[in-house]
């Protein structure tokens, strides 16, 4: 039986990364965090969908243009989004002018498109990979529920889509932040087939590739000083825990959540934040400083994502959903 | 500057593999090599996507039946269709319980999938993947276009969605089909914003792939016995021949295209094949038969995808476009 978590070479690296977000993101906790971020929900667009792109494409820029590197050293660029068609990864990708790999995992994108860039580079089919992930709250709320303007009301399961993209640029290299592993997730349900509960949905996934990544590792919680989820926030992350437990594993008190990290507690997001950026900007932005900073050591990102399209609820199928996760290490020897 | 061809280890290989289909596509000229056919579109489901679902679920079983392999073998699937949220590949991955990487390339989608897959065998992540790609014509109809049942007019420069589903099943081998480049594309645009009029759109990314791969790889068209486009039918094909030809390349007679190699000509298509299915069913189904027969020795495909939404093209934009090939070669002694 093949193992479902892959380790790359130990120079396959994080060369640099960039978090750019929406106004209310910048209002939150991850706010001191953000490479930038834009005054209203059009970021000088005039539609949603633009303003997720510009989103999109200055995370890139960032990321790239903090690496050092020049686009032509960049072999490929591996990006998804939530959009109908991809259309904000592909957009960004004619603007870039790099040979392109789209993917779609949903909000499971940020660590889907890390583990295939790690690969890429690691494998040395690429010297460089970058790879970007976004998501705009307008642009989903239109596309997955109702009209943006309708306003309809939510119960507190549901949640808040972030409006911000991540990106980073991985390479081989002697220091930065390792890459390690990768777990790969399974798609499963498990009876859930309300989309205004998406953390229950996705939960179970969550635990069978975490619990997956101490299996094929032989790691325990303990051996990360922080274990986040991506978007399960305060519904999903206490089921993931006890289904974790149920394993065997106690996640302790640095097991915690994407969608938890983002907004103040006085900010309306209902259970917390989701969408592709909140694993994106949480990683690439906050994590990866503290991480370059010696503030952690270890950290493991499980992106969740849920995979149903809105066809798929009003055929009154389940939620299909899946995570993957990635170890990101602090190598260096301590000064 | 980095290549954009990448080469995979000489014993990574096609497997086996499998093609899958509709009705129609069974009077083609493609019917006496598929796998499987349905008699119906609905193929015994209650709803189109389910039937496109229970397409490639059946192109994906076929293949790693006719492999020998166990699914509990295979490392990893990558599979991805047009359909909004990309629910025909994650559905069908939840049924087949392999850890999965979902992919969005539009019909450019077989040929990215092969080449995830044939990098991850190659560099040992996973000792074998499967990979799966498909289209549905009443499924595609509702999404891009129109209700399917209100019959809207078409020009003859548009094509014809083809319904099915292709798959195959990638490890390390002695014999059978040797997946030797992949040429990843680059996304771009030439002012083409008609959705009916996609092999216009799609022909300069074609052509940008093509030459690409003759460059990196120092090859030109007559070291390839077959050059296939996915579904440039008859309005693209040509523009594409005449582009390389610009750049110095006379592709000859060799130089076809799938999306005129699966329907007989007294059938109703427009201008031909379109769908992530055209490029699929064709590699996938004839050319693997016709390569391990030794009709051919090499042959390179690039599946052509247009990365329009119908949201971008509401917005006035112009149809991104991108194309991607893979060369695949038999390299048995001749008996």
């Amino acid at each position: 039986m093949e193992k479902k978590t892959w380790e790359f070479s130990p120079d396959t690296r994080v060369l640099a990364s960039a978090a750019v977000a929406g106004p209310m993101e910048r209002k939150g906790i991850i706010g001191k965090y953000l490479d930038h971020s834009f005054d209203d929900l059009y970021a000088g667009e005039d539609t949603w969908e633009k303003a997720e792109r510009k989103m999109l494409s200055t995370a890139v820029d960032t990321a790239i243009h903090k690496s050092g590197k020049k686009e032509k050293e960049i072999g490929v660029y591996l990006a998804g989004d939530l959009l109908n068609q991809n259309i904000t990864a592909s957009f960004s990708a004619q603007k870039l002018g790099i040979p392109f790999m789209g993917i779609y995992g949903a909000c499971s994108s940020s660590m889907l498109s890390t583990t295939l860039g790690s690969s890429l580079v690691s494998a040395g089919f690429v010297q460089h990979a970058v790879i970007g992930v976004s998501s705009h709250n307008c642009t989903a709320e239109k596309q997955y529920r109702y009209p943006t303007e309708y306003g309809g009301q939510k119960p507190n399961t549901a949640q808040w889509t972030v409006t911000g993209a991540g990106a980073a640029v991985i390479g081989k290299a002697k220091k930065g932040p390792r890459i390690r592993f990768a777990t790969i997730g399974k798609v499963m349900e498990r009876g859930i087939k309300n989309p205004f509960d998406m953390g229950s949905a996705m939960a179970p996934a969550a635990a069978d590739t975490i619990i997956s990544h101490f299996k094929d590792t032989g790691r325990t919680p303990s051996d990360y000083d922080l274990i986040v989820t991506g978007d399960l926030a305060t519904v999903g992350h206490p089921i993931a825990r006890e289904l974790i437990s149920q394993a065997g594993y106690d996640m302790g008190p640095q097991f915690s959540d994407c969608g938890l990290m983002i907004y103040n507690k006085d900010q309306e997001t209902f259970a917390g934040g989701s969408g592709c950026a909140s694993s994106a900007i949480v990683t690439y932005g906050r994590l990866m400083q503290e991480l370059t900073k010696g503030k952690y050591k270890k950290i493991l990102v499980i992106a969740t994502g849920a995979l149903l399209s809105p066809v798929s609820y009003q055929q009154g199928e389940n939620i299909p959903c899946i995570a993957h996760a990635v170890s990101f290490e602090n190598d260096q020897p301590s000064t």
